[in-house]
C-alpha cells in the first residue's frame, strides 16, 4: 500500500496563477482574442500542469487495462467472456480499432492484462501483471479483496510513473473487459447516488432484455453492498473491475508526476472519477476527452467538472476518444508554443 | 468560363450503394456495430466518393485563399486591412495557428493571393493569382465584376484539380480576409432569407457599435442589390469575395475531380453552400469540420444538411476547424481500412 498512499500525498492542486499567465501569453499569439476557444484552455491547463511555456507532447501513449468480470454469469453481456482474451490478441496483432486510431495518431499503444480469465500466451507485446482471472460476482460477492484492488492500483501507478519516466508527455488510458459496462454502471450510481435506471445502457449492444438484465445485477450488487458503498475504495472494491481500479490508479499515479492523462468512454471515466474522489486535486490533470452514448456517463463527468472535448456517438472503449482528444491537445500544445506573437510577426493588432 | 462550366457538369451524386456497402463492411469489423459512431459515417462516405474500400487519406493538404474586401471602409472590423497581407507573411514565415495545426497534423499548406489589397513581395511559397486588390465595397456597388467572379472561381476549380493531379487524398481549404465575415453575413442573409441580425456575429472581435455597423452594411448591401440576389452567382458577385469565390470554385473542383473536401468555419462554409447551391450533388463531397461561434454558420450548415464534427468554440479560420476533421476523417479512414475483421483475427462476434 505504501506507493498508493504515497502518491496521494504527491498530488497537488495546479496552479491558478499559471492559467492566468498562460491566458495573458495567448493575447499576444497572432489570433483574434480566445478565437482557438476551448483549445486555448487544453494548451493553457497543459502550461499550469507542467508550469512551463515550453510545453511538449512527446511521445504520446496510451495504455489499455484488460480484466474479465464475474458480473459476466448474470447474462448482463450479448458477447461471452472468451472476448475479452480474444480482443486483447488482436491489440497485440493491431488489428482492432485502438491500433488504427493509435497508427494514425501515431500514438504508442501499450497493452496490460491485469486480470484476464482466458490464459493468453506469452508474448513480448503483452504487459503481464495479472490480478486474478476476473473478478468475481459482485452480485454474490465483492468483486475484488483489499489486496487485490490494492494491487490493481498499484499496477496503474507504476504504468503511469514508466511513462513519465521515459519520456511519456501526454498519457491516455483505455480498456478491454466484457461486462465492464455494468460495473462502471455500478460505481457511477454508487458515486453519484442516481437511480439505476439512469446509469444502465446498451453497452457493447445489449438489447431490452439484456439492458433489465443488467439492471437487475447492478441493484443488487448496490442492495448487498450497501454498507460498504460509502467510500471510494468500497465502491471499488465491492463493484469495480480490475483494469478499472488499474486505471483509477492510472490517473493518479500521472497525477502525481504532472503529467496531463485523457479519459476515454464510459468504463475509464468510472476509474477518472473514482480518482478525483480519492484525490480531487487530481481533476487538474485529468481531460475529458469524448461524450460516450452511455447514459451514465454524463454523471460522471459532473464529477469530472468538465465537459467533453467530442460527441462523435462513439461507444467502443480501448481508448479510442483517448487517441482522439490526444491529438487535440497536441495541435492546442502546438499553437500555443508555435505561434509568432503580434510583435515578432509584424501584425497589427487591433 | 469554360472551366467553370465543364466543372458543375462533371459533378455527380455519391452513389447510396456504395454506402449501404461500406455499411455492410463495418458490420464485419471488430468491433460492436455502430461503435464508432460518426467516425464509421465519415468512412462510409470516403467510401461512396472514392467508390472504393481501398481508401487512402494521403497527403492532407489546406489551401488558404486570402484577399480583400471594400467594404472595410464602412468600419466593419476593428482590424485594419493591412492585417490581411501581414497575416498572408505570417501565414509564408509559418508563425500562424493554421501553421502549428499543419505542422501537428502534418497536413500540407498552400496559400494563394486572389485578391490582397497591400502589395506583397515576391516568394516562392506564395501561389499569386491576384484577381483583384480587393473587392469593390458592396455598399456602393457589386463586390466583383462578372469576369473578376469567374476568374476567381475558376482559380479554385485549378487549385483543386492540381491537389488531385498530384495525389492529394483528402483536401481542406480556409481564407484570411479582414472584413470577410461582413461578406459572409450578407452572402448567408442572402441564401437563407434570414433576418440580418441572426447571420452578423462578432467576427474577429467587433464590439457592440462594429456589430451595429456590420449589420447596417449588410441591410444596405442587401436593399442596394436585391435585384440581383435571386442567384448563388449573383449573391457572389454582388456581395461575395474573391477569396470566397476561389473557395467556392475549390469546392467544385473537389467535387469534379472526386475528392473529399473539408470546409472550415463561417466564411468557408458560406462559400460552400454557394457551390452546393450551383451543383447540389456536391454536397456529397463536402465534409463540415466545426460549428463556428458566429451566428451565422447554423444557417449555413443546414444548407450542407449536416452537423459539424467539432464544436469547440473555435472562430479563427486560416483552415484551422479544416486541420482538426481532417485529423478524424483520416482516423476514420485508417479504422475502416486497417482493422481486422471478426473472422480474421478469430473474434466471436455475437
Amino acid at each position: 500500500m505504501k506507493s498508493f498512499d504515497t502518491t496521494l500525498q504527491e498530488i497537488y492542486p495546479i496552479d491558478p496563477r499559471w492559467i492566468d499567465s498562460a491566458r495573458e501569453r495567448q493575447l499576444e499569439l497572432t489570433k483574434p482574442p480566445g478565437s482557438l476557444g476551448r483549445l486555448e484552455e487544453l494548451a493553457n491547463r497543459c502550461a499550469a500542469i507542467r508550469e512551463s511555456f515550453e510545453l511538449t507532447t512527446r511521445r504520446p501513449r496510451i495504455v489499455i487495462f484488460a480484466a474479465d468480470h464475474g458480473v459476466c454469469a448474470e447474462g448482463i453481456s450479448p458477447y461471452p467472456q472468451e472476448v475479452t482474451a480474444q480482443m486483447v490478441l488482436n491489440f497485440l496483432r493491431g488489428g482492432a480499432a485502438i491500433n488504427a486510431f493509435a497508427r494514425s495518431g501515431e500514438i504508442e499503444l501499450k497493452v496490460v492484462d491485469v486480470g484476464v480469465a482466458t490464459p493468453l500466451p506469452r508474448s513480448s507485446e503483452l504487459i503481464s501483471r495479472h490480478v486474478a482471472p476476473g473478478t468475481r460476482n459482485f452480485c454474490a460477492e465483492p468483486a475484488m479483496t483489499v489486496a487485490e484492488m490494492f494491487q490493481a492500483l498499484e499496477i496503474g501507478i507504476e504504468l503511469a510513473g514508466d511513462s513519465a519516466m521515459v519520456g511519456c508527455d501526454l498519457l491516455g488510458f483505455g480498456e478491454m473487459g466484457i461486462g465492464n459496462t455494468t460495473s462502471a454502471s455500478a460505481i457511477t450510481a454508487a458515486l453519484t447516488g442516481q437511480p439505476v435506471d439512469a446509469v444502465v445502457g446498451c453497452g457493447a449492444g445489449a438489447d431490452d432484455a439484456g439492458i433489465a438484465r443488467k439492471c437487475s445485477a447492478v441493484q443488487r450488487a448496490l442492495d448487498l453492498h450497501a454498507e460498504n458503498l460509502r467510500d471510494p475504495l468500497g465502491i471499488l472494491r465491492c463493484v469495480g473491475g480490475i483494469e478499472i481500479a488499474a486505471m483509477c490508479g492510472f490517473c493518479l499515479g500521472a497525477a502525481a508526476r504532472r503529467v496531463p492523462v485523457v479519459t476515454d468512454g464510459f468504463i475509464a471515466t468510472a476509474a477518472a472519477a473514482v480518482a478525483i474522489r480519492l484525490a480531487p486535486a487530481a481533476a487538474g490533470y485529468i481531460f475529458a476527452s469524448h461524450r460516450s452514448v452511455e447514459p451514465g456517463h454524463s454523471h460522471l463527468l459532473a464529477i469530472l467538472g468538465q465537459q467533453p472535448l467530442l460527441d462523435l456517438g462513439m461507444r467502443l472503449g480501448e481508448g479510442t476518444g483517448a487517441a482522439l482528444a490526444i491529438k487535440l491537445i497536441q495541435t492546442a500544445v502546438a499553437a500555443f508554443t508555435g505561434m509568432a506573437t503580434f510583435a515578432s510577426a509584424g501584425v497589427t493588432n487591433k
